[in-house]
């Protein structure tokens, strides 16, 4: 099973495509969608919308794993990022892949055991389940990594992996 | 010209067509998109995408003018009113549309002349600028042809009105 994990924003996505096989990990490819800051809004959710199906396409996952949004995290940015949130979740429907989310409180859970672990925890963390290139340092590619394995570790006893 | 009205939400988007025409303004149509309530996200983003690519395509406007956000104002419902929100403004941007942003504050100045006016104050004044079908009663929609002619009055000395 292809599992894709997405941290969700508008000036960077973060996004990972992990295959789930005999309950192990292994990364496909993962990166970063960026839009160019100078440009107004409708133009970069194009941008995003764009790459986001071009990675679908060339990818086929068969499930995504988003970070659920809440308002008292990050006012500044949140209704920015939930736009952007709201595109990826069209372009997830266009494709037919069934969409999960979890919170980042439940990411760390998962990863760590405890929900007020540091980022640097989780990065330590997350290699426990999976081999991550030395190259991927940007916290969101990170964060996708891990909440693609929040939802294979969160479903691994459920009917929707097989 | 014709400006298109737009009043985002999940549940409920208003929308208006108006034409602008030697400094009056006439209803072409006014409606509301209203989607499933009992569906998943992505499913209820994808049906508001589709009605709003097809109004596009329909009516062909100059320009739109969408309800800005914020954060403080209804807390709970703003992560699902931005997320459908990016997908207005992703569909405008694939129809070449520009896009313009007006705050309710700016929204009841226009109208009313105070920003402190009352949701039956606009209704009321709305009908100095514009002959509305008494059958208009959803309050999206109202705040759709607010908004619509909000754009016209702040735009009628700028060079994108000709």
């Amino acid at each position: 099973m292809i599992i894709m994990g997405i941290d969700p924003g508008i000036g960077i996505t973060g996004y990972s495509f992990l295959e789930y096989k005999n309950d192990k990990y292994y990364l496909i490819t993962s990166g970063s969608i960026q839009t160019d800051k100078k440009a107004h809004h409708p133009k970069r959710l194009a941008e995003l919308k764009n790459d986001i199906d071009f990675l679908l396409d060339k990818y086929s996952p068969d499930c995504a794993s988003v970070e659920q949004l809440f308002f008292f995290k990050n006012q500044k940015t949140i209704i920015p990022v939930a736009q952007a949130r709201g595109v990826i979740l069209l372009s997830l429907e266009e494709h037919k892949i069934p969409m999960f989310e979890y919170t980042p409180l439940v990411v760390k859970q998962t990863i760590t055991g405890h929900g007020r672990a540091q980022k640097s925890d989780v990065k330590l963390m997350i290699k426990n389940y999976i081999e991550l290139d030395k190259n991927i340092t940007l916290d969101d590619t990170i964060d996708s990594v891990a909440l693609a394995v929040c939802h294979g570790q969160n479903s691994r006893f459920k009917e929707e992996i097989q």
